[in-house]
């Protein structure tokens, strides 16, 4: 049987602390190519480039990391990568290994989210995998849970059009309790926008915010994390609301267009 | 009862002309503020701007047309009206009308989709609306779509946390067969990465694309504009794959890291 062979990607950008340690885990279980964005790119959603050129650079980095830079986003990277760079079909794409968590509403601004999810659309198992940490992360522990899903994963396969979202807690021993399958919760940034006046009179703002969360059953994402669980959602790309429809026949009368 | 504030967005830019005629349009029925992109944020999908100072610029177009132009995204417009710019929270956000479908997979990757989520998250109700037209659109049959629904939902409301994504079909005479209640299909572009060299020799790429769809099923988004009828389908924002969680239980025992 061939290496498998495993596509790493991120958000924070190919020359970022968390996807090198993410590279060096995952080498030791198959042939990786990394394939991630030139510059950061967090916060960028689903976001592809198709209004500008995008360009491409050959990297190396040492020990043993090599790959491509991206000038556009983690969803430019994952197609160009399967469509244009690589020689064959990956067997698993993993995105990470994020600075910071991505989970309630941030799992829809996350570009490390949607790399994983732009891999499932394109019929690749994904992993996203990210850190609950922001200053001074330390990525070891979360570089033994990214290995221990890689060669699950590989070994049992996910359900077709299935990502998991796995974000790894920030504990004082530097160790998780254990792993919970959780669903995506509410949790999610209220927003201030900071106002301020450049030296040439002209208004800006900055956008800044806190996390808030009123979830407190312990298979929500950020409960877990909060209870010092890996936390684990599998995530599909059908954003359907099958309660809506249901309701939404009554409305049939109501909507006819008259012209 | 005072007029109900509705807030005006789309992600082709706030010059666009479809903007202009779902404003005209909702005008007619409420108070309207337009926020909206200074320049097209087209295939932005959920990204939002927090790297970066954003700017606002205020605006008059002809007819009544005022509003507010942002050096940001969708999601970062929909953010700033209703943290930042309106004196009270909107009864409706509508984002449109979009210069091309909005189906299947395109969903994720777009700007006016993602800004009527935007809206959902923080609690005002949506309405996206597009037209499956690339080439000369004519909006006016989709402003009367709109009009419509505009109508209904302000009288009759939507289940909370959910947006309703409206495609409007190109018809020969200019009207749709119809309203039928959608789920998203699969539909994706096919893409093609479009390589060339330029005067410096340097390689780059185009994404280009073609849309591609296997959905036979009447109620499938993509097929239903086929069909030559208005689609709409409701969305939420919880991307957790219900099934996947129920299969995701035999891996409990595989997943124990050792530290």
């Amino acid at each position: 049987m061939p290496e498998p062979l495993i596509l790493v990607t991120n958000d924070d950008g190919i020359y970022s602390k968390g996807i090198f340690v993410l590279q060096q885990a995952v080498a030791r279980i198959g042939e990786t190519v990394v394939v991630a964005p030139e510059t950061e790119k967090s916060a960028v959603g689903h976001a592809i480039t198709i209004s500008d050129p995008i360009r491409i650079k050959e990297l190396e980095r040492e020990n043993g990391f090599s790959g491509y830079a991206v000038a556009g986003t983690p969803a430019d990277c994952v197609k160009l990568a399967i469509k244009v760079i690589l020689e064959r079909k990956p067997d698993l794409v993993v995105s990470g290994i994020n600075r910071g968590a991505n989970i309630g509403m941030s799992i829809l601004y996350s570009g490390t989210v949607s790399a994983a999810t732009e891999a499932i659309i394109l019929g690749v198992p994904a992993l996203a995998i990210s850190l609950d940490a922001w200053v001074s992360p330390d990525y070891s522990y979360a570089a033994k849970v990214a290995d221990r899903f890689v060669r699950v994963t590989l070994e049992k396969g996910i359900a077709e059009g299935t990502a998991l979202n796995i974000n790894v807690p920030k504990t004082p021993n530097g160790k998780a309790k254990g792993v919970r399958f959780t669903r995506q919760g509410t949790s999610n940034y209220e927003e201030r926008f900071d106002r301020r006046v450049d030296p040439r009179q002209r208004v800006y703002f900055w956008m800044d915010g806190e996390l808030v969360s009123s979830e407190v059953d312990p298979h929500i994402d950020d409960v877990a994390l909060r209870d010092g669980y890996v936390s684990v959602t599998p995530l599909h790309y059908n954003l359907t609301s099958e309660s809506a429809l249901e309701e939404l026949k009554e409305w049939e009368e109501f909507v006819n267009i008259e012209t």
